[in-house]
Formats: structure tokens, sequence, C-alpha cells
């Protein structure tokens, strides 16, 4: 397992995209609109990881909501698993709640799935199957 | 570069860590008390990162603050750098606001600094210096 990425909600990705190039010498390797979630996603490589910039193609999606109620700033964290089903049946059978409980198609053609942040203390947490 | 840990503000370590060992098979690898900080520490190791519970000692502490206004969840990225103090003092040259200008000692001993969230839209972002 590691952390695949970190997403953050942003107003726009160039405002944004300035500070993490410039000021923290990050580069956008990826730009992808996932229609389906109704964002904007930039990538830039950290490590083994990636930060994620989200920016909502309109108000009324989840991320467009996110940014009226908390504003900017990180938003979820995407943790890589081996076999993302049989995570996502673990937990349920443990009881955790889940905003996916069969994985689905997210960003870059991977098989996600959202854990609900009320099972979480408050993070909301993306799984993604690891690819070969 | 990398992500060396991604910080959570909760409620109670012992009620969080329930979640990440039993539902994400993660481990505790260590725990600490930071008092210059006012906050208690678990550490769990994510493949090259880690992810730090911080628990506030009292109400009047930043995580304890946060809390109150926000609620648990994602508190800030720590990012580990070579220089640390070279760093910084490119970040202010371009106007970026920090919350600490010269590094200081967090935990695990080691040299950090915080950039204010005004300058990273939104981000609380630590910065660590690697270790040799």
């Amino acid at each position: 397992m590691k952390i695949d990425h970190l997403g953050i909600a942003v107003q726009s990705i160039e405002a944004s995209l300035k500070f993490y190039e410039e000021a923290l010498g990050l580069t956008c390797s990826a730009r992808e609109v996932v229609e389906n979630q109704g964002v904007r996603v930039a990538m830039m490589a950290l490590g083994e990881s990636r930060l994620e910039l989200l920016e909502p193609t309109s108000t009324d999606t989840p991320v467009g909501r996110f940014l009226a109620t908390r504003g900017e700033g990180l938003h979820h964290i995407c943790i890589e698993v081996d076999h993302i089903l049989e995570k996502l049946q673990a937990m349920k059978r443990m009881g955790c709640r889940l905003i996916d409980e069969v994985p689905r198609m997210g960003a870059e053609n991977r098989t996600i799935a959202f854990v609900h942040p009320s099972a979480s203390h408050g993070v909301l947490i993306e799984l993604v199957e690891r690819k070969d």
C-alpha cells in the first residue's frame, strides 16, 4: 500500500499550479477532465505519490460544493491497494460506511472507490487498485 | 522530494487508530507528545510516507482550534526537502507568506517549517529537512 495521490480542491488550477511549480518546484505531469465527477484534474509527481489539483467544472459538483462550504484545501487521500473489491467487502463486513460499495472507473481509467468520511473520522479516503 | 507524512486532526488517537489499523490494515509505528505544538502524535507507515494522527493536548492549541472550527479531517501535508533553509529563503523572496521564516525543531527532532495556507491556496504545508 502507498499514497497514490492527495487531492486538493482549488478554485483555479492555473492559479494554484503557479505556487506548486514556482515555489515548490513540482511539475505538472498530466491533465484530465473527469466528466462523471465534474472536475478538471492536474497531477504532479511527488516521490512515489502525486498531488492532484481538483477544479470543479461547475458549482453543482462534489468539489464545487466542497469549495463553497470549506474553501480551498486538502480534499481527499487516495490509497493504492492490491485488491479493491476484497478490501471494500472486508470494510463493509466491519460496518464501515462506503460511498461506493462497488468499485467504479475513476481518473486515468483506474478502478476506484470512496469510503465515507463518517467511517474514517472525517477523512475522505479513495481507494485505487494497483496497476500491474 | 516526497510526502514525508500527512497530518490528520482527530479527537482521539485511540478511536481513529481502530479504523486505520482494523479497516485499512496499517500499523502504528511510533507515538510521541510534541509539547511545543500541544499535540499527541501517532505515526503509521504507508509506503515511503506516513499518516500522522494529531490529537490536541488541550482545546487552546492549533489542532484544538482546528477541530473546533473544521472538525476532524486532513490537517496538513509535510513535504521532505533537501535544504529547508534555502527553500524557505527562496519562497520568501517570491513573496510567499511563511508561518516559520526560520526552521525549528518538530516531531522526531527533525528540522521543520510551516508555510502559511494563504500562500498555498488553503493547504497547510510543512517542510521537513531530509535526514541523511
